[in-house]
């Protein structure tokens, strides 16, 4: 059988020997070999960081999104192909969407935020900007730049296409390339990805390389600047974190780990409520979705101790009803562990955990399959346990990395909290009630042990993703057991990869560096006015002072009558001087806006298309009637679309009275034209 | 002598033995002895956890803010007491201030940041509500809640009263409680801080402890919700980093180490330029401050290698004049290292880097004093080397952590940051240039080596706070060799002694448990208008429903004429059809938030006191001529302040049109009075 080919240093990589054997989980039939044996690692890691790192860092973050939503839709295209290999693994076509339908849809999901969240630019602006000094010379601002190394991925067995997809997403759009080591049993599932990727030719050489096999000494060159990026058992977590290099060089370092998730049922969700039947339901799903092999699985079931053998019963009615057999097989609902060899672990798993309570369904030694070979296949069937002492250690402890849960008794919201901390810190818990004041008590006592914390009621039940699916918009990693890292969670997987440098600097300099414009560095004043400029021809500071006018009482009046905004603080002195801010009349907010945007407007047709919108404004200081009112426009941000003839302008804006006092500082937010036949 | 106490598990304790002793920087007479010997470790950090923790959970981020404010103020009264054991550390006055004037100032930003920034609530919301499915019903929020453990916090020995408190006032503000553990060899300054902290009665028990002495066996206690902050050595940083607990545990673990920082001098800052100067002030500064025992020192200063001999000249030049001995006495400008080992390990440091360059200012080995014994205190001469050959190894990798730089040669800007980098991983750096495209150029180049740069030129020269302070507001940390983590930056610090977790809920469940009103989730129609309720009256969801209001064409063309808005799209309809986003003449974005305003205006005196600004506007689609208009506003946060008669209330603002599309979203900002004797 051949080998499975690494794709190191711009090349594909065939080892010398033929590896180490995989089989198909389902028909122990042998699929390939597996070996690192003959790969340069520290070249591998010397060419992400000399060809692909320079290639990425040359792209903004808009660019980089494009690509990503590239490569999304190309595999797409391949879905069917990478089905059929998902289905070896001993995925069913449902189990195998959850995989390669997820992870291209985290793909697109960072391709959108990128586009929406990110400026088309390079570098990543994080905060405000800090005044240093009174004067407003010397001012801080936080920037983000890609780390200049590789985000070396070592992935799990369980999500051979979601796992390697949710990492490479946020490295790529930071502008770090990976690295993307996959885990032996379903390797040859990644290795087919990774040929789409490579072969698409859609990502820069060097942004994505693939190593089959062991880590061999991958680990002894990390740099710095390299990270890792880890899920898998929490012993190997522990292993890796305490490697000498990423201890000696401070390697970043991310893990995440299988935990002993739980799910909780409210008092109130009794039998015959929507609650208690969506509480069996998930339970039974993420028991056999991918036969149980879900770091984010339930594997403890906390119900309150007068429904436990309703539940009991319920749960065991439902997985009786669940086909165990050949994933291809349209009538089975639950496939195969992904080989032999999970399969003995699981029943050595089973032995210890049962030491803390009784199986109330399935057997572990015995499981009828469909149209499959129930010894040569990795087949087991789901088993369900009751713990009736849920103070002994064994469910909190020992996971069983399959279709296996326990019931747990609970009485209070205190003792459920406590319960869900037993587990040391997890992915996710969940939380089935109808109760707002149970869902509270519940999420803020488990919030410090979780990383993920689901409310499933009748109102969410139609939409909700499930206790078991992590979303690129939200963290998906925890605390203590699960590894302490966070992967995902929408940008903040970007800035993962990222180095956050606290800048200090004048005004002038600090708009030099981020290309933002920075509140107190030098204007242009240009003959024309910047609204006549097409978004090619402006610059960053570009200005425009329009005023004075004059605020009269007449206008105060008119205003308020023409929008009935008649409050009191426009309309009667005496009023207004017993308010605490105003000290007598004084004009509208929104008149002060209007008034300013009908100084700066530019109004013939031109590059400007539309005023979309206002941050960030606040009213400073009062207008009293008689307060002549000058405005000043300045190009703050300039966000060219790579795919429209149009980008957005921010403005700077603030609105002084005669006396300079400032009395509306805000932002305004302009769509501008790029020039005509200009992309 | 009697030894240092300890204050554990709410009482004072003195160490059975009289420890070992600790001695007078400058005249080497004997303090105190130090030792942790019968303290109960484990004991302590339960009492952290049982005690101090849930004390400052049941505060909310404004009370905690207002305890801090007032333990500066308290501190503050006993500055002269500090400054007089400071100096037994060796520090001068100056030096003195920056620690303990430092210290404080870190506790009040922190109180500032805290009201400001941070909810008068005990629960930190983490970016904004991330729909999760196209019916509304399902949504996502990160939440941030305390880590339910204790901050352990070592410090180092140069800044025994700022060090503590830049760790404390974070953790404090984000509901953790500290146990503080100090180097010995100052130790007595930060017993005394910790004596005037817990004896003021200001923060509540628990959630100070004070360690004097080894740590023992104390982070074998350590669990997965302790957290572990540490100041020091690389070397300790990396041993304790690799501690079984701290992998086991995956405890959060942050390290600030010292490193080999440097400062460029640009190519343009020639002698007799204000930079030159600038560069050659700020060096002499950060080798002679704290006696260069600061890990923000510079240790590598890179030149434009024309320049070497001018800028050697000038800095020895300077370096003549500092007066080096007792630093009670007013005419010295350098005190002593903190005792007579550091000096050793100062000159032995000094003689491995001999091997990479020259001495061109200073003697290791003698110094002259001023009102001082030189050899009973530890006295050493600021020295100056020069490596001509910037490709060798030793200014790149020994600190002497003493008054001492070297100087090195570069040629061009990609030099200047590939020599930057040679650190590994540096706290900060400074550029001193009065060019813009350099400064972009090396800040860019080498922020992903670099927690903090500092760009230095004759405009924020004035103001700038210098290379060596790390400051509340920005972070304090840098990767690699300077232990890879992050200090204060602001609520960045709070937040890294919080649990960030995803909640996945309906949106009136995500309302229940943030206590922040989400959108779709019920609104609240009472008979009063919103508006007349005081701030205690209000709850969050209470909505006023306003309208409808028919846009004339009248309307807009009287808007346009009165304000000066004459933008196309309001006035002419050919043109206004010609824009891509019309269809058509609009009414102004301004003209709709006004009339917004005056619907859901309650125009006598009441409870709400102004609308101080709007959030978040966004012009969502057009008002067409004709288009009735109605408001929807809601309250969706309530920020009590805890010193003043009024609160914050957020309101989120809808404007829709008749046929239900959303043309304008925003949140109105409004000031709302608490009931009259209400505070």
């Amino acid at each position: 059988m051949a080998p499975l080919r690494s794709y190191v240093s711009g090349a594909w990589h065939v080892p010398p020997d033929g590896g180490a054997p995989l089989r198909d989980a389902v028909t122990g039939e042998e699929i390939a070999g597996i070996s690192s044996a003959g790969i340069d690692m520290a070249a591998a890691l010397a060419h992400g960081r000399g060809t692909g790192g320079p290639a990425l860092r040359e792209l903004t973050f808009h660019q980089r999104a494009l690509l990503l939503k590239a490569l999304a839709l190309h595999l797409r295209e391949h879905r069917d192909e990478l089905y059929a290999l998902s289905a070896r693994t001993g995925a069913t076509l449902a189990d195998s969407r959850v995989d390669v339908d997820g992870g291209i849809g985290v793909l697109l999901s960072y391709a959108s935020k990128g586009k929406r969240e990110l400026p088309n630019d390079t570098v990543l602006l994080d905060g405000d900007v800090e005044p240093l000094g009174k004067g407003g010379t010397f001012a801080g601002r936080h920037i983000l730049t890609p780390l200049q190394g590789v985000a070396v991925q070592i992935n799990a067995f369980n999500f051979p296409v979601w796992g390697p997809l949710e990492k490479l997403a946020p490295a790529f759009l930071a502008g770090m390339p990976s690295l993307i080591k996959p885990a032996s049993q379903t390797a040859y599932l990644t290795a087919r990805l990774a040929e789409l990727i490579v072969e698409s030719g859609i990502l820069p050489e060097g942004s994505v390389q693939l190593v089959c096999g062991g880590a061999g000494d991958l680990l002894d060159h990390l740099t710095e600047q390299d990270l890792v990026a880890f899920t898998g058992s929490a012993a190997t977590a522990r292993k890796l974190r305490a490697h000498p290099v990423v201890i000696g060089r401070s390697v970043r370092f991310n893990a995440e780990a299988d935990s002993l998730n739980c799910s909780i049922l409210g008092p109130d969700a009794r039998p015959g409520t929507p609650e208690f039947d969506l509480f069996v339901g998930q339970l039974v799903t993420e028991m056999t979705v991918k036969a149980g092999q879900k770091c984010t699985a339930i594997r403890r079931a906390l119900v309150p101790a007068p429904l436990m053998a309703e539940v009991a019963d319920a749960v065991a009615g439902r997985l009786a009803g669940v086909t165990v057999g050949n994933p291809s097989s349209p009538d089975v609902r639950m496939g195969a562990l992904a080989g032999l060899e999970q399969r003995e672990e699981v029943r050595r798993g089973l032995k210890a955990l049962l030491a803390g309570g009784r199986i109330v369904f399935g057997d572990p030694e015995t499981v009828r399959v469909v149209d499959a070979d129930a010894e040569r296949g990795a087949f087991v069937s789901p088993v369900l346990l009751r713990a009736d002492d849920p103070g002994r250690a064994e469910p909190h402890e020992i996971e069983v990395f399959g279709p296996v849960s326990t019931l747990l008794p609970y009485t209070t919201a205190e003792e459920a909290v406590a319960l869900a901390a037993r587990g040391r810190g997890s992915l996710v818990g969940s939380v089935v009630t109808a109760d707002p004041g149970f869902a509270r008590s519940v999420v803020l006592g488990a919030a410090p042990w979780h990383g993920r914390l689901l409310v499933l009621d009748s109102e969410d039940a139609g939409e909700s993703t499930g206790h078991g699916s992590p979303l690129p918009m939200l963290v998906h990693g925890g605390p203590g057991r699960a590894g302490g890292g966070e992967e995902m969670g929408g940008i903040r997987g970007v800035v993962h990869h990222m180095q956050r440098t606290a800048v200090q600097a004048s005004p002038a300099m600090l708009t030099a560096i981020t290309g933002r414009w920075t509140a107190g560095a030098p204007r242009t004043r240009a003959d024309v006015h910047p609204f006549r400029k097409h978004l090619e021809e402006l610059t960053i500071g570009d200005t425009v002072v329009a005023g004075p006018r004059t605020v009269t009482l007449d206008d105060i009046e008119h205003f308020a009558e023409f929008t009935g905004d008649t409050f009191y603080a426009h309309m009667d002195e005496e009023a207004a001087k017993a308010n605490p801010f105003f000290g007598g009349r004084v004009a509208h907010g929104y008149l002060v806006v209007s008034f300013a945007a009908g100084l700066f407007v530019s109004p013939e047709p031109g590059p400007v298309l539309a005023n979309y919108g206002l941050e960030n404004l606040r009213f400073l200081a009062p207008t009293f009637p008689g307060d002549e009112l000058t405005v000043t426009l300045t190009a703050k941000q300039i966000t060219p679309r790579e795919d429209a003839g149009y980008g957005e302008v921010r403005w700077d804006t603030e609105v002084t009275r005669q006396d300079g006092a400032v009395v509306a500082a805000y932002d305004v937010l302009t769509l501008v034209a790029k020039r005509p036949g200009g992309r």
